[in-house]
C-alpha cells in the first residue's frame, strides 16, 4: 500500500552545474557576486564556456526542500517540467532513490532540462545564473486533480511566476489543492523573485497561501518593510502562518497573535550555507505535516538547517533525524 | 601561437557517477567491493536505479592525468570518443577549460557518452561499475598523424584494450607516435586489466612502450611476479623506464641498472585515495617533459599524487605548483 503523500512540491526542475572560480572571473562575466540571474541559452553557453571544471548534481530550491522531506522519512511528490535528456534523467533519479513520487513524465520535445551555472568564490559565496529551459513549459495543464492527488500540503516557489504559466499554473494548484483539503505553502525564493513579483504574491499570501516561508530580506521585500519590528507589527494582521529564518538569529514563527521565537543552533563547522532555507522548510513542513505544535516546527526547521550548512550539497542526508535531540 | 603539445593523452573519455552507499548495498548488487566491473547497458541501468542521488563529474583514469599535467602548466592534447550529448558536452567542457586540445570531435550517432558508477562506502572505498558507451566505438581510424600530431610523450592507458578495436588504435598510435619522434608512456589501469591483457602488454612493452607507469599489484601481474625483489630484479633485463609506485612506501624508478627510490610525503588528512595513480603520472611526466632528473620526475609524481588523496576528487587542482617544494 503507498502511503498518502504528505508533501507535493511543485517547481523548477534544475540541475546544478558547480565550478570554484575567483572573483575576478565574475567580473569578467559582468555579474554580480551572490546574485540569482536568468540567464538564455545563448548566455548559458558563454558562462560555461568560461567556467572551469564543474560538478553536476540536482537542484532547485523547492526541488531541495522535497528530497529533504523524503529524507527524514515523510512521503512525498513532485511535479516539474524536465526533458527526456541525460539532465532530466539524473533530476529524477536523483529524486526517485529518495522515494519521492514524479508526477510529470519528462518531455519528449522542447527546451532542455535546466541547469543553474553555481559560481563559487574562495570565500564560499554562490553566484547563480540560471538558465530555465524545460522549466519554462511547464504549463497550467500539467496541474490536473490527476497530478496533484491528495497531499497534507503542497510547497510552491516563488521562482515558478518567473514562467510564462507560472501565475496561471499556481493558482490552479491553489483551488485544485484547496478543493482536496491540501494547505498551501509558499516559499518566497530570493528578495529579488519578490520584487519581481510583489503584486502576484500579495494577492496570493491574500487568496490561498496559508503557509509562507521567507528569509528577512524576503518577507521585508514582500511587505515593504524596513526593519524587523515593523516586520512583527505589520505580520500580526494577517491570518497565515509565517516561518521567518533570521540566519544566526534563529527564526521566528508568527499565525496572529502568536509570536514563537527560535535561537539558532550551534555550528561547529560552516561548511556551505547554500540550501539551509531550503531545507529549514523541509523540516519544518516535515514537523507541521506530522501536526508536531509550531515550536516543534520551527525546532525541526533549525536542526535541518543547522545540519546542511555544515555539509556540501543543500539537500540533507537520508537518516537526519537519527541525531534529532 | 600555440605551445607545442607535450602531452596527448589516448584513453577512455569517461564520466563519473558517484553516489555514497552502504556496503549492504553492493552486496545486494552482487558486487565484489572495491573492484572495477565493465558492465552492458542494461546492467548500467538496473545499478543506476539502485543508487541513491549522485553527483556527476569527469572522469577517466588517463583523462584524470591529462587534466592534472595541464593544471601543473603544461601544453596537454587528448583523444577519447564521447558521444554529442550532455555528459559528452561536460567531459570536453571541463578538458578544454584547462587548455587541453581535443582532437576528436563529438559523435554524432552510436552509443551514449561512457559513465563509471562509483558507489562510495562509509569506509572510503570505491566500487566502480563502468558502462564503455562510446568509447567501445574509438576506432584505428581515429588515429592518424593529423590527430596524433607531434607530442614530446603519448600516453596511452590499459583500459583501450578492453575496447574491440583497442589492440589496433594502441599499435597505429605507438607507430605514428614513434615516426614522429614521441616517446610512448603506457599505464597498466588495474591489476584485472593486467590480467584479461597479459600477453599484449608484454608483447607492447616489448615493442614501442617507452614509458611504463604502474602500481605494485599492476607490475607483480605484468611480470607474474611475487615479491617486489623479485620485481626489481626482472625490471633490470627490460630497457624500459619504469615508474612503479607503493602508497605509502613511495615509488621506485627503474631503468636497466638505475634504481631511483622516493619516499611517501607526509599526509596531513588523508581524503579520498581516488586518483592517486593518476595524479603520480601527471607530475612524473610534466617533469619528464621538461626534462628534469629522474629523481625530479619521481618527486613531483609523490607531490602530486599526496595532494590529491588530501582532496576530494580525482584531478589536480590547478596552481598545484605553487606549493612545490
Amino acid at each position: 500500500m503507498t502511503k498518502a503523500t504528505q508533501l507535493l512540491g511543485i517547481s523548477n526542475a534544475i540541475v546544478d552545474i558547480l565550478a570554484h572560480v575567483d572573483h575576478a572571473l565574475i567580473e569578467k562575466m559582468g555579474i554580480v557576486p551572490g546574485s540569482m540571474n536568468l540567464i538564455d541559452e545563448r548566455r548559458a553557453s558563454e558562462i560555461y564556456a568560461m567556467m572551469g571544471p564543474a560538478t553536476e548534481m540536482s537542484g532547485g530550491s523547492v526541488a531541495n526542500s522535497v528530497a529533504g522531506f523524503a529524507n527524514l522519512g515523510g512521503s512525498a511528490a513532485y511535479i516539474g517540467r524536465v526533458k527526456a535528456d541525460q539532465f532530466g534523467e539524473i533530476f529524477n533519479h536523483d529524486m526517485r532513490s529518495l522515494g519521492v513520487d514524479i508526477r510529470l513524465a519528462p518531455a519528449a520535445d522542447g527546451a532542455p532540462t535546466a541547469r543553474s551555472h553555481v559560481l563559487i568564490t574562495p570565500d564560499g559565496q554562490r553566484t547563480m545564473n540560471t538558465y530555465l529551459g524545460a522549466c519554462t513549459e511547464l504549463s497550467a495543464h500539467d496541474i490536473t486533480a490527476a497530478t496533484i492527488g491528495t497531499p497534507q500540503v503542497i510547497l510552491l516557489e516563488g521562482y515558478v511566476w518567473d514562467l510564462p504559466e507560472g501565475p496561471a499554473l499556481t493558482r490552479k494548484a491553489i483551488e485544485i489543492g484547496h478543493a482536496q483539503g491540501a494547505a498551501i505553502a509558499l516559499s518566497l525564493s530570493d528578495s529579488f523573485c519578490v520584487e519581481r513579483h510583489r503584486a502576484s504574491f500579495v494577492d496570493a499570501v491574500g487568496n490561498g497561501v496559508d503557509i509562507v516561508l521567507a528569509d528577512e530580506d524576503e518577507i521585508y521585500q514582500l511587505l515593504q518593510t524596513d526593519s524587523f519590528d515593523a516586520t512583527l507589527a505589520a505580520l500580526k494582521s494577517y491570518a497565515n502562518l509565517f516561518a521567518i529564518t533570521r540566519s544566526e538569529l534563529g527564526s521566528v514563527i508568527v499565525q496572529g497573535d502568536t509570536l514563537i521565537t527560535q535561537a539558532a543552533h550551534k555550528v561547529d563547522a560552516l561548511v556551505d550555507t547554500t540550501g539551509a532555507g531550503d531545507a529549514y522548510s523541509a523540516g519544518f513542513l516535515f514537523a507541521w505535516a506530522n501536526r508536531y505544535p509550531l515550536a516543534e516546527c520551527a525546532r525541526l526547521g533549525t536542526f535541518c538547517a543547522t545540519r546542511v550548512i555544515q555539509q556540501l550539497g543543500a539537500r540533507i542526508e537520508p537518516g537526519a533525524l537519527l541525531n534529532y535531540r
